[in-house]
């Protein structure tokens, strides 16, 4: 059985999950793409061969051939185009975040249940091979019971200062992709967090009232205390590493490199510098990510990344911030929507 | 711009370039498919939108608006076909080995050269990140001149009996991969050849007339001493591996793997098994070889993969059983065509 | 020149030292072992040609011909020590802690400074030719301005219930190690402390009155965030790594092992647990330590771990206690002595 | 139980094994030292507090009280020197090579036996817990039926031509070693030998008569397949490396560090250095064949390391040679006394 897909955005990531839908996931055929910049949406259509390029996804919404969309515009579009997607019975791949708003995020999670469709959120990490392997050894059991988890997630360099201004800050443009993989790897919810965090990097993000180095600790139901370790710069590349640490071992995980080759010379021993960014690193994720999407879709079975995944690094991110502008430990649960 | 493409032989490796030329390389147009078994070649094209499937090649060759072939069919058909595509003036991209004879492979180079078409051959290896890493080290000086060269290449497990009868033996459709490994290293041209090898993992691969198990000491004409480790059956999975030494340093890659995750417990720290098997391992390879060809193809430039370079891995392959049988070392130039 | 030196006490460090000091440090000459249990003082001067063996430290004292002592008593011994010491004219090498109450380190740190004798505290750790490369990278300006720190410091398995009881508690009889070794990689003060900590490994340990499991945030003068994993139980081994990250890098070190063999079978690619515990890997860095401490003593130069540096982690670690007892961040200046 | 020990040879090995006897080693106590220098025995007499230095070994052969030999003196004395002392009816630890005329060895390893004194030969390398770590894992079948090996053994920089031209040349002086590391870890004789090596490293090495690299082709009775990479001049120190493939896995060794300690900066990832030189790197493995042999006198067991292990990677060397000058693989048993 096929299914057919609208993709609605044809930026940078939306190109990608059109590429990858067309290319290498089975059991799908795109038929329209849409973006309010038609040129974007007309050059990615002929491009891969999709039949239709619009400029209006409600197109796509009224098209009763397409049964599901993957929704890859500004962010600040997200929830009412899960709204209405859902209105139209279309299931729904949306990217992350759904919104900065509590509200909005409930009203689209409210919308996609009353509607009966389904909905995954674009964690596209969990499907990372490095970190579905550590989710995999603690939840069989490999490790026994977790203790501590430790997240170093480091970008190569920072946006520019316009992204950082709309953004909605570290914890939400950066660290909330940790957030949800803290969830992820340990199993639990995460019930406090404590935030230190600076300006480092460049005083330029500080003056945009952003921060760019952070240390974020969490509590998890389950007890486990982890850590976050954020930095908008990393002058060597994408560094991406977790370790989960529990009564019967530890798995962790190290970077991924371009090759393997080791030069030793009169200097040093040494290697390349790892993969440098998320395009090069979570290939495989983006993949595997949409065809999980397609699989659940065709054979009716529950997405893997759900709206309240969707919900609550948005939470973990303003307990981040709050914790972080008080100095003091904050629960989630002090956080309203 | 752009050229037509015809690919010969729609069996596994036929697939995975078809594939590949579809989905994954620029500047060309697959218009057809060609399989003796045409249900083969029908089932590739319905699945990539290839225009025409066909069961004989011939219609590829007669056909103006293609103007190169992808052969992938059976080995000894290959010097043929490559006659037949230089005479209809397709520039070809060729599966090895060309030939097990070496006035086959002379006569096809031949029909190349006199046809003034181009023709590569898919020692695909080459395009290895890893590999291509350590050429481009010696090749740039980063270890001086080289002194020692070391390939170790082991299979996770030996093909059919029935595959063994017909494959010409380990040195032709294994080692040769080497043998072109090797000579791409170290830019240099092997000159003798010492072989000591035994049945080690199945008496019945002895009982077929073939080695399982291969050590190979080459001398090059610019004074490197290389050896070549070959198995047919490595149990914890497929093992490639270089390391080249040299009067400034040395440079050697590792195995890849599925993940990075690394599982401590109480009884040792351990990691999963490398990529199995080299449909996995040099998947990259693929594509980047294929974008080569026809980037040749289309700039006009010279291939990466020479016919030269598809006859000498013969001779060595020759000379290789010659010294195994023999128990001495054997000249290059004592192997006539 | 040469040094003559006493040693108080004969239990385990005690022994190590005496060793260490009779073998492989040049410069010294141990002219006398004391311990209340004098057959273990016995037992020692023997095995090591020590000429004098009592149960009575004050003979030490009172030798003219000793110039320095080395204080391994029980912990409750050593500010008084270190006072008599101070006021029988000796330089003093003192185990660490010097004690956990505040106002005696003072004392004895006054004691010293007054008597003009050196006194060096046993922060072994900064010995670690790993550490030392870690602190040299960051004070030479390898990873430019220090960012972000991070301690694993894991042990094999908890102590007795028996020596809980008295240690004074994890931050106390473990985590002081990486207090210190927490300001001596990133060569400034920490000046606040966040602690989550729990009961995961033995719930023994928290009848106790202790914890088993802890994750420390550090805020340091210069802005450098930090953290700090300890276990009492890592069923691995030994488990004692560190990573700064800064404005131009990161530097990170592994564990130490017996044996750099990886075997690969069909189940995995592995090798052997880390070296077990304290006395197997930081074995080079007592021997490094004691040299230290003669040559600071032969050559009168300063010496490399202070009297201030033995004070300033207890009060780490009575911050760290607050801080989990009150869950809340403790600035280091609301501890008084 | 305690030995009496006398050491003959107070160059730089000498001293290493007095220092080892006197502070590491267990159940001896080292009586005399004897150098036909005497301010050389007399040095590290008095350093070590031996109580007998002297300019005649003789002296130790008739002391009474002495109940084993060291000896450390020139490599052309020692056959002589095990003659006379198993005549005094001393246990005999002997430096290798025994000689460079098997005649000369066959004549040392008849005394010893004659004598009924213990014989153990200087092949350090054993007793280093990475290669020992290898054998294991052959022994207790870890990784089946072993099939191949190689060892890769290269010096940081050539010795001086002054001591190339009476070291006997690089099978004598380097390989010798990896002769018996061969025959250590796969536990089986070699049957024949294939030489390719070169001078490329440094002509005045070819001037002086000798070769600077090498691969070495090794046949063993039981099948398997070995090599050795040798060289003279590896720039970036020390590479003592082993592999052993077999039917259920492999295992491998790495070099040793100084430190762990991984820097990443924008230039790449890399880390210092191996240990420079055999002093550093193979530390441990002289403590440890000192108390093996002592407690094989002690305890009346069989020594670890023969006399015939002594005798059998000389004629390995001279197979080398002659396989090297012959260009053919030359069989053990073609090499007569």
């Amino acid at each position: 059985m096929t299914i057919n897909i609208g993709i609605i955005g044809a930026g940078r990531i939306g190109k990608v999950h059109a590429e990858t839908l067309v290319t290498s996931v089975k059991g799908v055929k795109v038929l329209a793409i849409a973006d309010v910049a038609l040129p974007a949406a007309q050059e990615t259509a002929a491009r891969l061969n999709i039949p239709t390029a619009t400029a209006d996804y409600r197109q796509l919404l009224d098209n009763p051939d397409i049964q599901a969309v993957i929704i890859c515009s500004a962010t600040d579009t997200h929830a009412q185009m899960i709204v209405e997607s859902a209105e139209a019975g279309k299931h729904i791949f949306c990217e992350k975040p759904i919104a900065f708003d509590l509200k909005k995020i409930d009203s689209a999670l409210q919308a996609a249940e009353k509607a009966g469709v389904k909905l995954q959120i674009g964690f596209n990490r969990r499907f990372d091979p490095n970190f579905a392997r550590v989710r995999q050894a603690v939840q069989n059991g490999e490790i026994g019971q977790p203790h501590m988890l430790h997240i170093i997630s480091r970008d190569p360099a920072p946006p520019p200062i316009s992204y950082i201004k709309v953004s909605g800050g570290i914890f939400f443009d950066m660290t909330i992709h940790d957030f949800d993989m803290a969830r992820f790897l340990i199993g639990s919810e995460v019930t406090e967090i404590y935030t230190a965090a600076g300006v480092m990097v460049d005083p330029a993000i500080g003056e945009a009232g952003d921060l760019d180095t952070a240390v974020i600790m969490l509590k998890f139901a389950n007890g486990v205390i982890g850590t976050i370790d954020n930095s908008r710069k990393a002058v060597y590349g994408y560094d991406q590493r977790v370790e989960v640490f529990g009564s019967r071992g530890a798995v962790n995980t190290g970077n991924q490199y371009p090759n393997s080759a080791v030069v030793s010379t009169v200097d040093n021993i040494r290697r390349d510098l790892p993969l440098n960014f998320f395009m090069e690193r979570y290939t495989e994720s983006y993949r595997a990510e949409m065809q999980a999407f397609i699989t659940a879709v065709v054979e009716d079975k529950p997405v893997p990344v759900t709206g309240l995944d969707g919900h609550i690094p948005v939470v973990m991110g303003m307990a981040a911030l709050k914790s972080y502008k008080e100095n003091r430990p904050v629960r989630l649960d002090e956080i309203q929507a």
